[in-house]
C-alpha cells in the first residue's frame, strides 16, 4: 500500500514543507507558509503584501451568516472547538464564497469577456464577482484591493479581464459595482492561483473568524432554540 | 429576537473586527489580523513575530494522520472542498493536537509544577508537553521556538513553568524532551491566550495544510478503497 | 497493514452482518437489523417490538433545536444532503440527546440508586431523565414506553432503578416527571445495550428526520441570513 | 422572525409527526415512521416490506470503504460518536451512495430509455445501476428485490425503464448486471420517492452500520496512523 502519497510534506526528524525544511518554514510569515503550501514556491515580497490584504479582508464578517450561525448552533449542542469550526466550514458551500471559486473559472477560462456576458445573460444568470447588497457606485474595499495591486504591479491579465466584465455588463444591461468576491478572483488568478483553490482560500480565511465565535458561544447557554412554527401542509 | 450578539465583528458598511474598521484591518498581516480576532488586541512587533513562528511550525506534518486522511477520504466520496476540509478539522479532537490545550489548562492552572508532576505520576499519566517518538536529547523546533521567545524578550512564566515541569520530571520518573506542543502551550500563555483557544489556534494553523492536501486528492483516483479484513468474534 | 479489521460485516460475494448473510439480512425489519449490528443478535419478538417503539419516539422534534437549524443553515450555504445532514448530526453533542447515555452510565455504574441522588445532590447536578418543561406530572410518551414495557415482559432491573431514583429524588427534593430520556435509559439498559450506544441509537433515530428537513429547505431560499447585533465590549 | 417554518414536525404538549401525533407514530415500525416522514404518508403493507428490504439492505458493507475509514478515523483522533459519525456521512458524496440518486433522476426524466443510453455513450459516461465488479451474470441481491417487487405487485413503470436501459445498453455495447443501485433506484421511484431523496435514504440506511463501527473503533488504539510517503514533486 502506497497510495497514501504526497508532494506537501512529510514529518519526523526530516519534515519538510514543499521541498523546504520545517525549521526554515518556522521563520516564515504564516501568510507566505499559506502561499507556499498552496502555489508550492515562496511570494516575492509584492505578492506576499497583496496576499496578506487578501486573508485579511476575509476573516469574519458579523454573526448572521450561515457558516457562523452552524458554528455556533454545533457548539451550544454541547461540543468542542473542532467538531463545531469544522460545522461552520461545512457551510461554506457553493453560496457561501462560493462566487470566488465561480468567477476564477470564468475568468482562467479560454471565453472572452464579451462571450461570458453574452452567456450569462442569454441564460438569465447573475455574474459573479458584480453586484453589492449595500454598495451601488463603489465598493470600497475592492477598490482598494485593485488599486494596491495596481500600485504593487500585479494587476494584470486576469483583473483587467474582470473590469472589462463589469463595463460590458454595464453597456449590455446595467451598471453593478465589482465586489470582493470579484477583486480577489482577479487577483488571485493574476497571482497564479487556480480556481481549484478559490474556495479553499476563502476556508483559510475565514477558520480563525469561526474559532473566534465558537469561543464566543462557550460563554453563551448551552442549547440554542431558535422560534420554529409548525405548518399543516 | 436578539440572540445572535457579538462582539467580534459586523458586515456592511460599518464593518469591523473587534472595534476596528475592516478597511484597516485589510492593512494587516493575517497573523496579525488572527491575534486581533482571537485576543481582541493587536500585537506587539515581538509578538507579532512569534506568533507567526508558532502558526507556521503547524501548518502541515504528513499524510498519515487521522485529519489528512479524513479530509483525502471524504474527498475522494466524491464532495466539495469545504466538506472535505470540514471532515479533516473535525478529526482534530482529544488526542490529535489537543495536548497544547491540555498543556495550557495544567500551566495556566493555580497548581505548581510539583503538584502538577505529582499528580500526573499518581495517575500514571502523561505528561503533555514532554517527550517525542523521535528526538531524544533536544527537540530542534521547540529549541528554535523557545530561543525565539527568549530573543524577543517574550519567555515569561509559564513558559519557565514549563520548564521547570520538565525538570521536576526528569527527577522524579524520566528525562523528556519538551516536545513543540510544551513549547507552544508556555508561550501562547505567556501571550496572555487561554486555554480554550489552544485546539482553534491550531485548527487555524493546520487549516492550510488541509486545503493543499484536500486539492492534491482531486487528482487522485475517486473512491479509495482501504484494505480491510472481516474477522468472526 | 491489517488494521482494518472489523466483526462487523463485510462486503462482496460472500457479505455478511454480524456473521449473518446479507441476503438474510435484507429479510428482516430495519429496526431488527439495527438491532442485529448494534447487539450482535437477533431481537425476541417483544424486543423488537420495545426497539421499534424507542426509535420512532425519537424520529423528529420540530424545527427550533441546534440539529435542525445546523443541518437546514448548511444546506443553505450550498450544499449537499450529505453535508448538511452530517452537520445536523455533528449538533447531537452532550447537551442535545446526550442526556441517554449519560442516564445509562449511571444506571449500569455500580452505584445505588441512593448514592447517584445524593452524589447529584451534593455536586448540585441535575439527574438526567428527570424533568419536563411542559410535563408536571407524567409524560405521557415515557409513560406510553414503560406500560410497553411492562406489557412486554421486558421491564426489569435498570428501569426499575431509574423510577427508584426518580422516586428518592422526590423525597429528597421536589417531585420530577421521569421524561423520555430516562425512560429510554432504563429500558435500553434493560434491552442489554451498553451506555457507550446512548447517542449512536438517538442519532440513528433521528437521522431520518434531518433528511427530512434538508430536503424541505432545499426548497427555502438560499443563504439563510439571521438577524445578528455587533456589541462593542 | 417566521423564517423557520416546517411541515415535518412539531414538539412539546401537541408534538406531531407529518400531521399524525407523536404518539401514534410510537406505535409504528420505525421503517414506516421514516417512510411516513419522508413522503408524508404511511406506507401500505406491501410498500412497507419492500421498504424494509431496500433499508437493510444497505445496513453497511464493510470496513474499508471511504465512509467508514473517515468515520474510524475521525473517533480515532479523540472524538465523540456524533463528530465521528457525522464525518461518515459527510464522506457519502457523489461517488459513494450517490449512483442511487442519480439514476433516479434520469429514470424519472421524461428521456425514454433509448434516449439515456444513446446519451451515456455519446459521451462515454457509465450509466449508474448497471455493472457491478465481482458479479457478471447475475446480482444475486438486486434479482432478490426486483423478485420482491414483483411479488408484491410494486414493480411498476420505472423499474421496467431500468431494466430496459440494461437491455438497450447489451445490444449497443456491453452486457451488464443489473446492480443494487440501479434496483434501489427503479423501485424507490415506483414507490413514489423524488431523487433528491436517494441520497438521504441510503444515508438513512447506513448511519447504523457507522454507528456500529464508530463503536467498534473506541476499543482500538487511539491516533491511528496510515503509512505516508513524501515524493518530492
Amino acid at each position: 500500500m502506497t497510495d497514501w502519497e504526497t508532494s506537501i510534506s512529510s514529518s519526523g526528524k526530516d519534515a519538510v514543507v514543499r521541498g523546504e525544511e520545517l525549521e526554515d518554514v518556522m521563520e516564515m510569515d504564516f501568510s507566505d507558509a499559506i502561499f507556499l503550501i498552496l502555489k508550492e514556491e515562496r511570494p516575492e515580497k509584492e505578492e506576499s503584501e497583496m496576499f496578506n490584504t487578501i486573508l485579511s479582508s476575509c476573516i469574519d464578517h458579523g454573526v448572521g451568516n450561515p457558516s457562523t450561525v452552524a458554528a455556533r448552533t454545533v457548539q451550544s449542542g454541547g461540543n468542542s472547538m473542532n467538531t463545531s469550526v469544522a460545522a461552520g466550514i461545512s457551510a461554506l458551500g457553493d453560496k457561501h464564497g462560493g462566487a470566488i471559486e465561480e468567477c476564477m473559472e470564468l475568468l482562467q477560462s479560454n471565453k472572452s469577456g464579451e462571450k461570458i456576458v453574452e452567456g450569462k445573460l442569454e441564460k438569465g444568470e447573475k455574474i459573479p464577482g458584480l453586484g453589492h447588497k449595500v454598495y451601488k457606485d463603489e465598493d470600497p474595499r475592492s477598490q482598494k484591493m485593485l488599486d494596491k495591486a495596481e500600485n504593487l504591479g500585479l494587476k494584470s491579465e486576469f483583473t483587467e479581464k474582470m473590469l472589462k466584465i463589469q463595463e460590458i455588463f454595464g453597456e449590455e444591461k446595467v451598471d453593478l459595482v465589482l465586489n470582493v468576491d470579484g477583486a480577489i478572483a482577479g487577483i488571485m488568478s493574476d497571482l497564479g492561483f487556480e480556481p481549484e483553490l478559490g474556495k479553499g482560500f476563502f476556508i483559510i480565511a475565514r477558520t480563525p473568524g469561526l474559532v473566534a465565535h465558537v469561543r464566543e458561544e462557550m460563554d453563551e447557554e448551552d442549547f440554542r432554540r431558535e422560534k420554529g412554527k409548525y405548518v399543516e401542509e
